[in-house]
């Protein structure tokens, strides 16, 4: 009944190429628990494009999955994260963070973004055990509302962190769009450097589930498979995830999909611009704000999918529209037909 | 070296008339746990003080015991608290809410409390699973700034609460100078109708330590004990509790302890106001909150004890000044003198 | 290298016909978060076989992820799981019931399972609040050693648990292998009667991953979503979940897949026995443990990958084998072969 | 109506010479949170006792808490306690362990004693990611059935937890009687260099309220204070606790009330053993469990309290009696005289 869905960017299942390679290795007998050949293939394709030998690779589901267990093995009960205000997990994680005790020191951010002076302030301000000691900073690259983080941003945020003796940690649930997004000036070793650990998303990139855990610090890798298991989070068919990684990461599947779908947005925004309208944020990933009129929302939501972001006016709203790996031309021409009709009715 | 501590109101022990009762008590044999005549009969006579004959008392040592062990039992592991940016629970119990699962929703407040409004909006706003579902609303009765709620505001919020199915839960580390207050409208029997359970502070209130909880709603009651001992707060000796409320509740002397708490801020305030300083908040309780050069702050922390709560401009700063059950006319007056001498140097 | 895995159920993906199904609908646009039409068919489909239309049913990613949630959400912070020491939660998911706060029980059981009198005599000696308090009782079908519950003894646990106000909770990782024995003397809609909430295992039976959640009691049904979702086991491509069950439970296919799996076992047990071997549980299900000398062992453990369970004499032990919808006549053959070859030399 | 309480040796509030001291400063004005300069100068004491002026010292209200916030503090998510069965953590402190997020492996013990074996052979159990990490080794001196560790099982134990890189925590609410027993051969520093933390019990000594937590392992102390506050475990009037430990290790107070304990529980030991019963366990602390006929126990309680062990024959329980600081030689000589009489009838 919808021409398309721009709800999200899981709509759909997972990338041919995925597919195939499960089809091909099905009834191969393998060892469980992400220790059979895929994952150890996944991980070596995985280190090396991140540049860095040394770091450990883990599988899980997913991003909360992927979130909650990380943060939940890397702090001390009484330690706690730094996040934004929009942050996944200060909003959309049921209060996941909070359910392994830890509690999150929201931050205003700027464009959706965690600032480097918001650090050094909220730290300041946490000097005695009366209040928690913040010890994460969490980052979304990209962000919820599609902005990405530039070089210096990283720096700066990298070495306020490691000045205050923070952990930097980078929620990557839509790494693929930031890395592969036309305004990017850092790339993924270059993310490596800087960031004490971080996941790779493929649910929202080509896979069917599965994000990609990388633990560059160290003092963060000891007996983290414990963490994984008693969240619940090793899968017995760990395979899957490997398989689907190793096959993202080869012949560079994964940023290519991430390409495509910030084309798809990119298109999407130079048409919506070109009607006439404005944005909620300046997002050159897979995510797009466009502020339409709430008559205009209402008529194209009857049309196509996708969610209102925020009330902007008394008559008008952001709209979220999310393009993926699998959105094509002609549902972005449609769209834009249709919202051109509809505004100049 | 000091001259004076106005720095809390936990600087002393206890009134004499409370280490008069353990004195007398000490050698008898008793039944742990709070099971003792002295925790019945404080109970009693303190649900007869709050004019509900039904509700369950408990008592335990400290406010963030009172806070964790009461919400930590009433919250299903998704469910979150409503509470002021400024709330002790937000800031100041080390995350303590959050260890036991739980995340804090914060509002922004007016003076120093949470509004019907906001509490409102924050429902409204949390809609599915992918968020917290909020079911408490932690209100403090005097407020971390001092602040007290009216008769009108405790309907507003009550009523709220009551149409989107929160709980009301009030803590009263303050409570006594609160319902002492010369502005106060509304006293114990009719706050203990609108909130769902509340803790009476003892421990700020001429205790030596020691909080009684009161669980008005049915609902909230059953095996609250277990609750008590899993947290650690359940007293071998709570007698101790026991006969200390019991003293409290006796011929009003809680009454009376935060009057006299009460009393001298007022004296404070006035003769503050009498040199010409301004207030952070406009407070009728026991903490008040001046507005004071740095450097009249600087020579002024050399004589008597007592925290910078806030820098407001650049050279002036809120200070926090607490009296309490113990704070007697002299320090008083001698505070004023040096703070006039110091003004008028 | 080695002949074949009968190490676990889980060596294979899954069967070809729900990998049909997955691509079948590869490229449709569904809903996240298990609100797509496959979930509703699967969970109508399921809710038929058990037979009661009224239960709530939903799709998780693995065992220890559906104990933990379901645990996690029905208990209060003081409240305990009953279960038997070789128990799946009690050994093997590295603590995650305890990680969401509860403690386990442990009873020593009998064959693998628990029994009433020990329900009884748990419960009995629980009963003040210096000791947790006793909420759910939690059994395996089949046990971890192979064994399953006989309608009378199903019966007696849930009579059991009635009179002691416990909940009675199954994990059926392996309910399909239970169910599908020639031993089985009772049904899925028997079971769905007298449990309060069980989960059927699709990973162990020839599903990629994941297990379907039924709660039947009313009281633990509300806002279960939340607990999935803060667990980190709400899937986005949650349909994943459902198109894998909708196809188990189309024509019989999990039941088909699970007597495979015990046909395999059982000629593995006659040709065991055939050669004079003994076993340590009498087991009518797809885990099987004969009693082998260790050089023996020593011998197939080249050849064929399984665990050794259990030292049971200086010069014996017990092994583990595990057949699965996978496993074919030719491997059992086999490995009979080579045992009997082996022995006899 | 009862002509002695033999049920806890905590029926009883404190030493008057606590009481004075507590008079004596009870209108001085003090630092909160145990940072005033009674604190600082029992943690002196207690150092100058245990011989070990690095440790750190904490003051906390209870045991159940002092356990909750050591072992809460010392572990990470997924690593477990050993303790005996009948440890106070295993069976009285309503899961609060379990609530911190960690299991207890359970070990049977002997005479109610962890052994180095069952340490041994726990550890050898725990091997990989799908079971718990044991990290704590939990002991109680005197245990739950009043027995003591000997100076060589302390050596044993505490090699075998070095060997595995496990810690070695004792429970001390009765360690005053431990150490003061005519039976122990290893004193407080003894103790101290073998352990990587305590506590030492306060309330069932002679205190009003109040355990000193001492922690040697460098490693371990990292920011406790956070740990105390976030459980809370922080009082306001800290010096409550400073004040009484200032006073029990002031003249050795601290052992001269055990030994008083201990005299008297000898005492009935002799007398009840003349009478020619048998006992429980060989305690030679405060608390012993002579073996009665039922029929006497019956009669013995309308006199006495006290609690009934354990059923032991058909017609025989063993009981605990315990004596104190306060237990004088009249009630010793009623009971025994009592005894003597209904035995004889």
């Amino acid at each position: 009944m919808y021409k398309y869905s721009f709800q999200n960017d899981y709509s759909e299942e997972e990338h041919p190429r995925i597919l195939d390679a499960l089809m091909a290795s099905n009834l191969d007998q393998e060892l469980g628990y992400g220790e059979d050949r895929f994952c150890l293939e996944a991980a070596d394709r995985i280190l090396q494009a991140a540049g860095n030998p040394e770091a450990d690779v883990h599988f899980v589901s997913g991003g909360t999955q992927a979130n909650l267990t990380m943060l939940g093995s890397f702090l001390r009960p009484f330690e706690s994260v730094i996040a934004v205000e929009s942050g996944h997990i200060s909003v959309h994680e049921a209060g996941s963070i909070e359910q392994t005790g830890h509690k999150i020191n929201i931050v205003s951010g700027q464009d959706g973004k965690v600032t480097a002076p918001e650090i050094e302030s909220m730290a300041a301000s946490h000097g005695d055990e009366h209040m928690v000691k913040p010890r994460v900073v969490f980052i979304s690259h990209s962000s919820e509302v599609g902005t990405i983080y530039s070089a210096r941003e990283f720096k700066e945020i990298s070495e306020t962190c490691k000045r205050l003796n923070l952990y930097l940690y980078l929620d990557g649930a839509r790494l693929g769009s930031a890395l592969a997004s036309s305004k990017a000036d850092i790339d993924l070793p270059g993310i490596c450097r800087l960031v004490d650990a971080f996941y790779i998303g493929g649910t929202k990139n080509g896979a069917l589930l599965g994000e990609a855990l990388v633990i560059n610090n160290p003092a963060l890798k000891t007996d983290f498979r414990y963490s994984i298991k008693q969240r619940g989070a090793l899968l017995s068919k760990g395979r899957l995830l490997g398989i689907q990684f190793n096959e993202l990461f080869r012949d560079n599947l994964f940023f290519e999909l991430a390409r495509n779908a910030n084309l798809m947005a990119e298109k999407l925004t130079d048409g919506i611009r070109g009607l006439g309208y404005t944005f909620f944020t300046d997002s050159p990933t897979n995510q797009i704000f466009p502020i339409l009129p709430d008559n205009v929302i209402e008529k194209m939501s009857r049309i196509y999918r996708f969610y209102v972001w925020k009330k902007v006016t008394a008559e008008k709203s952001a709209v979220r529209l999310v393009t993926s790996w699998a959105t094509n031309s002609a549902a972005v021409v449609d769209f834009l037909n249709d919202l051109g009709e509809i505004t100049n009715k």
